[in-house]
């Protein structure tokens, strides 16, 4: 059986998670999505190898997603962090790469106060948004990324 | 093993699906829910009742959700359609409710034009929010409804 | 000669035309729109059954043109009252209804001070609207149903 | 000595005071109305009778508003709920009828801070406004409306 | 039987309606009017005189209704075209012309994105408005001024 | 049986209350507070002193409020007449005194069209709002002070 | 002693002063301005040519000042109507005539309720403003003109 | 012949008038009034009074306008200096008072470029405005006060 | 070879260019674009005739713009002045006409300081827009037309 | 060596400093900033006398800032509380003095919820503003303002 | 004849050209510049030299901007994508750079229905704007650049 | 006596200071910072190190700020430059970081008229903001820190 790659984005202070004001964000960090995906899947995880990059430039971001187009990569699951509501660039970059790409954030951005949390520069250029469920929010993004995938 | 029942609560209009607009909203109705969670979860589902409700009224959502309250409920899925741009009473509702609930949407509402469908009155009374994979996003809001239940 | 059916739709307050402000409003209800018909298109307006519903329930107007997607109805008027300016559910509805739907006012909203009154919800889902002429706006509206109907 | 009757009209969620969030709203009920009324006002409170009212449904507040036109009742004091601040249609209704009407709100609308709940569509069709006393913000009304209509 | 004069003012660009995107506008003109007036009236449009002004200038329209004070005109349909958005001193004008006067829209203005289409200057100082029904709107107007003229 | 005493702030143009707009603001000048006060309470009346204050000045009534601080005072009632919407000093005072204070209005100011007179800037530092009554507004404020205070 | 040529310039739906609305504008006409300069200065009116000029279009007003530069004049009044508040094409025209210009209006703008009648787009370009006095405005403009061309 | 008494009234700043950013404001004062008035009228400036009061608190303005109600005033000029844009409750006191009055400014507040300055809260209870000509501005509110006093 | 006729379209205040604020807009006029055009293009300047229009009125140039589409005309070049920002109606009129045309303007309008300058209604409706360049924003324009039209 | 005087301005609220809200502004007050200045600057504190002055009135404030004009003193340091952000005539006031002048805030205006506490109309007339360091900014503010007339 | 040397600075998205979308952008890329240049410009093409740089970051880009003022460049033309709309701190670079600059984009940004798009921060600090050409619009930049070089 | 290590971030175009408008941003650069901290303080400055960095890189500064973490770093200045007022991702970072933190700026950001220059992202997250006194901004902000880590 074939092997998906999925590639998975991560912005702006994402690579101290498990460090930055655990009360919000909880203390796993990103290299507990495998075992966690194999928690929720089982076996069928082994087919899936998730490709997990972080970095605090927007510019890098969108160096690594026009590189995802030259890859063998069959989905987008994007942390994009604080950029999400800030970054225009982002925005276009998504417009145009056609890997089905999904948007996750770990916490839920409605309870943050401030406007600007409730919105989504990105989230057009996607196709769905999961938000709230810390880590679990990458891993149900996984899913539909697979689902929609086996059932073309 | 014990069984779990799931409200899944329904607002205006969603009642028709799979007969309104299905380019955009797909042609399955509610009652196809019991099966695709069946083909998520295999023999899982067996242990899962989903009490599937739909009304257009807004009043007769909030008595359903105070009912709930009565009940031996473990989780509610709520997708208040138009209702979730504009009701503050029944956000009122959610603020108070201790069962557990993740907003759901069939379509990606950030694709939608008008802003307001970018905005939710009831999102910060939910644990997450799962939008634009049709009725997969009930499935995956169940899933994550589950695993944090069973993660207590 | 076959008898079309226009589905007459009233929402909040308009039960009570007749008597709420008849200063602005006037005296006549809607009990008098066969009447009117009548003074208008003689004895054209036999072949017309107009089925005349009031709610003061944002759902109950929902569910009524649920159910006129079921009957023969040949066209729609509708006055939502204040929910044309609020509501987004009945806006919903009407998008996917793909009977011919005028909105018509009593009363020009133009001349209202309050802002929201020149706003409309559900009027991009209709094929035009009538406002100002009291319950001549209604008569004008099916006037326009029938032109339109016959030059098919 | 004549009975005067007083309809306390409440619009969502005020069915469930007691229970919801008591740290806000406080332990007593709406049942509690008459006994307080009668620690304010002694032997004065027998000549009143307090006709309540709740729904969570715009529709069917309307409608009980637009009984009690037709029924001997001297003064309204209406808690809308979260329908202050958003439901035009209500506030349509208030418009028309000729009822001393005072709007009461169980907690300090002020102190809240969303912007919405610092608006109400419905405080101009009322004789004024009296906010953060708890159940006794109703007392404090009812006690308005005798002085009025007791000084005329 | 008198005849009435019934002054058709068209605001900029509707001199080339049937050339101007048919696919919006129809391909109907102006001079098409007083036949499709004979469609709806028969006889009875005889006693009818359209005395239809189009001009691209916002003072030339302001003359033309000046001047229309002077002359026999029993009411007037007005198509300001964009000028309805835009011209506070059209406005001004309308303000203060007590001849009965009923705003017009092919389109239906609601149905175009761009929001100040939504708005309308004059609107307030005409007795109602029209629109949607391509050049079936001035007809619906005309029918409303007679109406209106018969009843006094 | 102890006296209270209950400091009664009052702001801009309430010392010309009587002569001031009467169609508005009433007949009766803040002198009349005892008797009113008597005429509600009876002999209750007696153990309560009124100190009653006004000023035009927003730096004298925030004098007079830090010396209340110094003096026994048991509760404040206060009309900031202009200064409620556009004095965040006034608001800034309030914030830290820790005496009960309610805001009151003569008029119910929802009915007055300026938008800034729905608003008040030190509402969220008074235990609630009582607005629409003339002087009656000042002794339903009274009467909760005295409440709440025997309620201890 | 030389004479002085003041233009005056006039707006949309000046020309109809003394008809339109006399309740708000008055009775007296622009032809009254030379009489009543007289009334103000006596004799010295007689040194005084008013050039008086009304155009309900922008174009011929801005066609107006280009050529008033070619001519000897030694001052502007100008009512440009609701222009005043709408026109940028003729506040880019005063911005570069060098002759002293004064906006002047009938009515105290600030008394009307529609907010963009409190904006000007003019009156940056004009030595100032002028307003709420009827004919009585010019007046005033042309003894501020005469007095500070004298003063220099 | 009777003398008439003119308050004019200053607000915040206008003490320092002629020290004061003189390139802007000029370099006369207050204290030249008189004398300028004399300038302008020559021997009728003899039979008016000029009660000049300046102070650089709200408050103060208020009680001295409270008291212009009760002495011999037959106008007043006010330059309420930056309280003109952001005090409601001198807005609120000019509302009440019946002797006319007429908003003065020394600079053309347009050229300003700060938004709040092209506001005015209490233009709307003056007769009108007159901004833009130095201390020529009072004069000319003298002259329009005196011509309306005597054209009575 | 076939001579190409490029319609210039000028806007309000553009007929005094060269003598309006030349440190701005510059003293050259537009009778100096053919010259100018000469000297970028040489000889093949000669194949291209400039069919300058200008006028004061939003009217006239709608007017002229209809023309333009019965005539042998290969490109628009417009500057629309201060029409650019304000009308809707020439808006309209570009959006059916389809010959390409390009908006240009003399300065760059982002430098200035209004921020209605920084927005154009009739730029979606053109191929694209230079701005800032003096006169020779023209000749890039024209530049772009000639070498579209010739690269088809 | 010379001593400097600092005038130290304090608007309204800050006389109870130590009082309010000490969790919020701590403990000391406005007659410990001497001994502040002493522990930062030894024995070079001897040669500046701080001139500390607090009101709770706009007027006093601008009152005692003209004043300064006329004292010998060397610098400003302001605390204006909450006329910060609504005292558009203390900023008049500061506009004109040429004194340099340094705005304070005990607190991080930025760390407060409420939007107005983010701006200061006051600010652009002052040399720099230090806010969030308790009594510390007030000594900051002097360091700085000696330095620069020491560096003169 | 000396060679000059133009930068063309191009931000995020622009390094898949002719990838990206190419029914909005085209198919060609910014290695086409210098052809595309020849065949504008002949043999005048020869003396200018092309450097062009694109990066997604916008640290990067502000870097090659400042390294700019090193070299000797004569002008630089600046295609910043959607950074254009967002970055202030890419506008504080080109504020102080003093080498010519033109902002340019491929498509014409109007057309764009995101409102954002409509807006530059980094405008006002170029020489001019040309939009909606795809690569010819920086072919037209370099025009204006050797142009207004030359014309010194 | 131990060391303190103070970490001096710098934003985009900071890295120019001194090259970049001097007449708004002064001569000296970054290098001058020990120096002057000398000046200030005397030997008492050799017992802190200044690590200063500089990067026109968004995500170098996060990169950077997330190194100090790591390090014995007893305090942090920073200027953010243009980001200050739109990184929301430097807030994020910020947000979390424990080490106490200061927000300065070269210039008085008030003096600038852009209104996004008045707000800041960031100085929410930092001890306080001190702004307007150049490169001795830093140098007030460094002996804020030595203060409250001494006094601790």
């Amino acid at each position: 059986m074939k092997q998906e790659t999925i590639l998975v984005v991560n912005g702006p202070n994402l690579g101290v998670l498990g460090k930055r004001q655990p009360e919000i964000y909880g203390r796993e960090s990103l290299e507990d999505l495998p075992r966690l995906l194999h928690n929720f899947l089982g076996k069928e995880a082994e087919n899936i190898y998730l490709d997990i990059f972080q970095s605090n430039s927007e510019g890098e971001l969108i160096d690594e997603l026009e590189m995802a187009t030259q890859k063998d990569c069959q989905g987008i699951v994007i942390n994009a962090g604080a950029l999400t509501h800030t970054s225009l660039a982002l925005a276009d970059c998504l417009a145009w790469i056609d890997i089905p790409c999904i948007e996750v954030h770990l916490s839920n951005v409605w309870t943050r106060s401030e406007r600007i949390r409730h919105t989504s520069l990105i989230a057009k250029h996607c196709q769905g948004v999961i938000s709230g469920f810390g880590l679990t929010s990458y891993i149900l993004a996984i899913i539909a990324l697979l689902h929609s995938s086996l059932s073309k």
